[in-house]
């Protein structure tokens, strides 16, 4: 167990955005929010994953929608804690813990600000060890957790339970519709589930790892160190490539930011382009034409200056970046999950193609 | 109190067509329904409004969604009893009674087929005495019933329950978003009242008017009597045009029929034309450019051979029909009224022009 410090808010922000593919939304207001949360007294426990007893109740918390919208609607700060809450009394019922939906980006923090207004514990973990664009795209729903009742809230205290609903890309469709209708962006609660469905599919320890690779990173930023040599001391993490963005096709379609990111290749790629294909995350890369990096595998883009992360929100022309892969976690790996979640999944034809090593497990 | 039969099923979904201004979808494939229904042994008990008690709870229930689409995305059967179920569950209680959302057209009918699935009594009235394009278009959203929670479900199984939502407006739009991704229709059940409020605001005795309405019809065609003179037995109606279609506009936008139907005169209109607009129902009819009946009065068309109505999924280049207005009933043409389902609130730079006469209430 382990209560978030003031001091830890931007850590995991910047871990979580790594993790995140580009996606999870921007972190800046949510970052604040927290920040003023703490020093009101609010508190956020963190308790590990093993901890929690099989037949504990509780659900996941997320946000959904665009990001490029997300950076300007912004979030009340109660919304995410109100989809809980409607499932809570849909149920009748009471949560014991919340889980993190997805621990990229902005979406690493929003649960932390549900949890300290609803006084809940809030798990190390999360179905996706990086953010996917589809509520359907987790091991929860890719090992048959029911999809339903799940929750949508928004800033303007509108809430929407859904269920029965015949499946998990059922729930995305009915969700993803809502979502538009509440103007882009929705703070979704969902599954609900036991503590042992949380130990049966959870990518444990997500949480901590983004604080230790966001801390790792400030400590090299600070130290002028290798910022891709720092994400390395805490999960295996490959440069793919060193350019500049010539152009970025991103549009807002049906809920989603969709499109690709052009770049040109600096310094030892200087003879390379590279093409990131963009579904709210960053999904595959491909560099003169040949995939290099492809989904579930996590697609970091780092601004060559700062050393920090750019989400799909933030990209824009001229920015001169390092493109870093990360290997998924493994319950993202297997067959099961691949036909949810592979390139095939997004329409692609094209296999997984897994960067070499093993995302290390923080229990 | 009385029991539906099956000889009143065509005489329910004549009358209320005609009462529906084109709108409340096609009857054809739940009046089917209910017939087999019935024979299998179902019951539908209609009650007076005046017999609830006031602190018995009920909810209203309707269809939502494009007529065109109704035609062919054929229902299941029981999708409107589960949209009630959903929230009986959600509420933790049961009702007493189901009461019609609209009691145009198939949606007359489809509230008697939930009735026949619950056992629950239907109420002898409706919100709106016609049909409305919108949810916050009825007596119960227009005098401050609360709008939530409601819910919608799908022939597929599918199930939506909505709340809080800040105000009717946001409630449709929600709703309008959900009903498209279930394809384009959906079941309503909205709102939760008490016997009290339905008793204060509902529009009585509409279900017995639109028997009465079909069964009049239906005796003035076996004589071949006049079929405006027979409407006129029951309710007000005034002949306003006779002519034939020469354009239909007509275009599914966002959950919605909307356009417009051009028709020449015949007769003694031949040196007129008539534009009827669309949004689901029957909203404004144009002669010779001039408003000559305005929403929230009724245009019903009628075929000059058959004598049936002709709803808005209907309309084909070539019909021949009549233009019969029926004024609209009281409750919706009070100042409050009027700002939801007036000529204001459809767009149109134009005041509510009220045909005479006064629809009688059957108590």
């Amino acid at each position: 167990m382990w209560t978030i410090r003031e001091e830890d808010i931007s850590d995991i922000a910047v871990g979580a955005s790594i993790l995140g593919s580009g996606g999870g939304g921007n972190s800046y207001h949510v970052e604040l929010q927290l920040r003023e949360l703490l020093r009101e007294g609010g508190r956020v426990e963190v308790i590990p994953l093993a901890s929690l007893g099989d037949d504990d109740l509780g659900c996941g918390i997320s946000g959904m929608g665009a990001p490029t919208v997300g950076i300007e609607k912004l979030p009340r700060g109660d919304e995410m804690w109100q989809a809980a809450r409607a499932l809570e009394e849909h149920l009748g019922k009471k949560f014991k813990f919340l889980i993190i939906g997805e621990v990229g980006g902005g979406n690493a923090l929003e649960p932390c600000v549900a949890a300290a207004h609803g006084g809940l514990p809030l798990v190390d973990a999360d179905p996706m060890g990086r953010a996917f664009p589809e509520l359907q795209m987790d091991t929860f729903m890719i090992y048959g957790v029911r999809p339903w009742p799940f929750a949508l809230a928004d800033a303007q205290g509108n809430a929407v339970v859904f269920g029965p609903v015949l499946d998990p890309k059922t729930a995305e469709r009915l969700g993803r519709a809502a979502t538009v209708a509440m103007g882009g962006t929705s703070s979704l609660a969902l599954p609900v589930l036991t503590g042992r469905e949380a130990k049966d599919f959870a990518i444990v320890g997500t949480l901590t790892l983004s604080r230790r690779i966001g801390a790792s990173v400030r400590l090299a930023r600070e130290a002028k160190d290798d910022i891709v040599e720092a994400i390395r001391r805490v999960v295996p993490a490959e440069e793919l490539f060193f350019g500049k963005i010539v152009d970025v096709e991103r549009r807002v379609v049906a809920g989603f930011n969709r499109g690709r990111v052009h770049m040109e290749g600096l310094g030892s790629c200087a003879s390379s382009d590279l093409v990131v294909d963009i579904q709210n995350e960053y999904l595959l890369a491909w560099r003169d034409g040949e995939a290099i990096c492809t989904v579930p595998d996590i697609i970091s883009l780092l601004e060559e200056e700062t050393g920090l992360p750019v989400g799909t929100e933030s990209l824009a022309y001229g920015q001169r970046l390092r493109v870093v892969g990360i290997p998924a976690a493994e319950k993202l790996k297997t067959k099961t999950a691949l036909r949810v979640i592979g390139p095939r999944a997004f329409g692609y034809d094209l296999d997984f193609r897994p960067l070499p090593g093993r995302i290390p497990e923080v229990l």
